[in-house]
């Protein structure tokens, strides 16, 4: 059994989506961000960057294995079932460098835009279209990328589908209606979302945790 | 043969240092971010984010395999040679949490840090207040973990390690001068600076590419 710590955040959804699509059993334990739950010390222990998503897997050969980083998590679980990361050869490390990608920089940097954009109290101007242009530039690279090919990392759906969904979709949505120079004419990334949002994994995991 | 290219920046030196710690033959070629060659044709084909570093590895199985994205580039060469990089168990899935914890959190946020800090026209007190918060949660974090253990992810020396190095030290240099607040009281970070700077690899690979 794999206890999920998570809370319904775009980095929070990556690791419920992956574990529906490698169909391991899992039990959810929300992180009530509202509370600080995220600096109490047995979350510390697990996830000592104090942030969400992190996992215990109690079944892992040599003993229960706590993992933090919404990157690693999904790597160890690719790697734990053989799905969604060639075992090798250059579609593994295309699917990494996709996956790379979206923890460096659409992640960080969509955050940052959500935050200037959204929750500022003095709503810097320099500071909203610095975010406003790299989100803009991310989302050309992703939509010449899906231009290519159907998934980011090439034909097959992978780990860095997982990766980027939620924070696009979260770009398509809220971000959209923040900054809307930030999401431009993207009618691959609009296909990509439509599909990578239809599988059922995809819409089990975006309901974790459920809301209360 | 291992082409790179690369350029004198924090990320750009976590591939040389790779290369030299792992022993394989590459050359330089240093792309100029001052004339824009990130953008020129050629180095799109490598790499579609138009970010260094990036490499042509002419001996991959199957032919020559182009990677972006400095993370993918230092799983890549640790799993190509079987070095700095356990190839299961537990110490795997610790080094990639914190070599993702680098790549996500502890480099968009200096580098953020640096920009609004340094850079920034109009130096916004909320961006400055915030980037300098968040650099000095992560180096607590930072320090925390290695005085528990002496390396990032355990006693072993990893590409964790070599993800974080390039970056740490110019926050212990360049921006505790531009944002005193951000870099503490950090002892345990002091002294593995120092171990991880003595290696020759180290020293090697932060010389590149060689100041022209």
């Amino acid at each position: 059994m794999i206890t999920l710590y998570t809370a319904a955040t775009p980095n929070g959804r990556k690791a419920p989506i992956m574990l529906e699509e490698v169909g391991l059993d899992y039990r959810v334990r929300p992180i009530d961000l509202s509370k600080n739950e995220q600096f109490e010390p047995d979350f510390l222990a697990i996830a000592p960057n104090n942030k969400i998503p992190a996992i215990v897997d109690e079944d892992a050969p040599g003993g229960p294995l706590a993992i933090f980083e919404s990157g690693a998590i999904l790597v160890y679980l690719a790697e734990k079932t053989g799905k969604l990361l060639p075992a090798s050869g250059p579609g593994r490390y295309k699917t990494l460098e996709w996956t790379f990608w979206q923890v460096g920089g659409l992640g960080p940097m969509l955050g940052q835009l959500g935050f200037f954009a959204g929750r500022s109290k003095t709503k810097p101007p320099e500071a909203i279209e610095r975010f406003t242009e790299e989100a803009a530039r991310l989302f050309k690279v992703m939509e010449t990328q899906l231009g290519r090919s159907a998934y980011l990392a090439g034909d097959a759906y992978s780990i860095a589908d997982i990766a980027s969904y939620a924070w696009t979709f979260a770009a398509s949505t809220m971000i959209k209606q923040a900054a809307p120079a930030a999401w431009g004419d993207n009618p691959n990334i609009e296909r990509w979302l439509k599909a990578v949002g239809e599988r059922p994994a995809v819409v089990k995991g975006m309901g974790v945790p459920a809301a209360s």
